[in-house]
């Protein structure tokens, strides 16, 4: 009865073996790559598993994924096939989520780019914005992350609009759902998150036509997924000033490559992948809690849809 | 039965006369600087009013104050006695608050600064902080515009402490009072807001006791008025690291000069007094109801205590 963890950095993936074995004494917890006898090994915990390194494990009873997200599991192509995948979903993630956003948000709809620009060359110019109640946001995908942003936003006085694949009811959102909504949502949009989980249907959204049927000089922060976004339309969009701003947390290839533009490029803010992010010593409490739950119960409430995607 | 107005650029004066004419058809509304009969003169609508500019009108039954506070008004060290003096709070000035308080807070706990400098050098470098459940913010001052910053900080999740005159009780928010509060209030704070009125009292409350007081490397924000601060102290302290960055709205002189030391200070953002601010299409018609208010029945809730000072 073993627990195989594998994270792309070494000393993460030690961090958290350490943080899970001192929850769970009675289990046998190793880095993927030491694993003594893969025939025990009953439960991975990864983030962005290497191809094929779960296939010696013939008794997996399930994943867990270290995020909201499952993608990272599913680029695994030899993945073991019908293994139930777990998210990782937690009070800190959400609350991580919801600060990225009203900060970006707010920052954009604030002119701080353009302030700081003045202050560079010492320029006292007041820009002045209408109040947040003047200003139109549209959230992309409306999950734990998607929603708690979205009431957020409405709370900081922001007029509000909400995407999402199925319909849903958010108090204060104007939701919209499927390729038939997709158009009136973005209609009048300034401000356009994305946190949508990355699916066959929603790779490469953030695109030339979607930039289109915004607001001109809108403003566009992606804190779900690199593939999400059409780099090369991004940029053409921001040189035309069709896009105003970007604030982008992923990238297609992470950490973001030296040479890619997006470094550079005046009206784009890069950060590192830390709009949310799942830290051991909080983590391995809620992954502590899903593999007892799975193995006392055989599901839990944060089961992920394969053949969904998220 | 006359309005002079006075705003310290010319072409706003004019819009504000415009945008009260409107509103107000049955009086004569003139620039204080062109008003033909100065005993006619029943009140004046000012922000920073030239001194003495006031004392030819004998017949003034108020002074509109174009904002929350009162200093610029009373500045005027020959300002007409007892002359009562009308605020002017709205939900536009409380609004754009709330939004300048949560982006600056959001922008320290999250250490943005440091991650755009990063961008500056390519640097994919991920800055782990906590959540903002973990993090103490203090606000100073509690009137209309300090109270809704407070709420709205609880509502992203920081654990909030108010300072205030006189004792205020407020949902989520550990409040303090008077200088016997104080001391207890600036513990553990790690991002201080002060939106305090400018008295007697208050001026340079921002000093080096108080930042001493304080958690190592705290941000403070100031966008209350520039006599709050003592420059000097906050650059020994940003320079000494007990502070670890600043964002200034105010200045003890507007616009702020070119040879300061704040414009190009690394650890200071400038912004040129846009945290809130009335404009003349939505400050007009609060002006007009006060007016019209103060004229039927001699009082309106909006209206200051010079002796108190705000």
């Amino acid at each position: 009865m073993s627990i195989a963890v594998s994270l792309p950095a070494e000393d993460k993936t030690e961090w958290w073996c350490q943080m899970l074995r001192d929850l769970m004494p009675d289990w046998d917890i190793y880095p993927m790559s030491k694993v003594p006898d893969p025939e025990k090994v009953t439960y991975s915990v990864v983030w962005r598993p290497t191809t094929g390194a779960m296939t010696p494990f013939k008794n997996l009873k399930a994943i867990v994924s270290l995020g909201a997200g499952i993608d990272h599991v599913l680029a695994d192509k030899e993945l073991p096939e019908d293994v139930p995948i777990i998210r990782t979903v937690g009070t800190d993630l959400t609350q991580r989520m919801k600060e990225y956003v009203a900060l970006h948000v707010l920052r954009h709809h604030r002119e701080l780019p353009a302030i700081q620009a003045n202050q560079n060359r010492q320029a006292w110019e007041q820009i002045i914005v209408p109040p947040a109640t003047g200003r139109r946001v549209g959230v992309m995908g409306l999950g734990n992350l998607g929603a708690a942003a979205a009431e957020l936003l409405t709370q900081i006085g922001f007029q509000v609009a909400g995407w999402s694949r199925a319909p849903k009811d958010i108090p204060g959102v104007q939701c919209y759902a499927g390729a038939e909504g997709f158009g009136a949502f973005l209609e009048g949009t300034e401000i356009l998150v994305c946190l949508l989980p990355l699916t066959e249907n929603t790779r490469g959204i953030l695109n030339a036509d979607t930039f289109n049927r915004l607001k001109r000089g809108a403003s566009v922060i992606n804190a779900a997924r690199g593939p999400h976004l059409v780099d090369s339309d991004l940029i053409e969009a921001l040189n035309s000033g069709q896009i105003g701003g970007a604030t982008l947390d992923v990238f297609h290839v992470e950490p973001l490559p030296a040479a890619h533009p997006f470094w550079t490029h005046p009206k784009v803010t890069v950060t590192p992948h830390v709009a949310s992010l799942i830290d051991a010593p909080t983590g391995s409490k809620i992954v502590a809690k899903n593999i007892r739950t799975f193995q006392e119960t055989g599901s839990v409430p944060d089961l992920a849809d394969a053949k969904r995607g998220y």
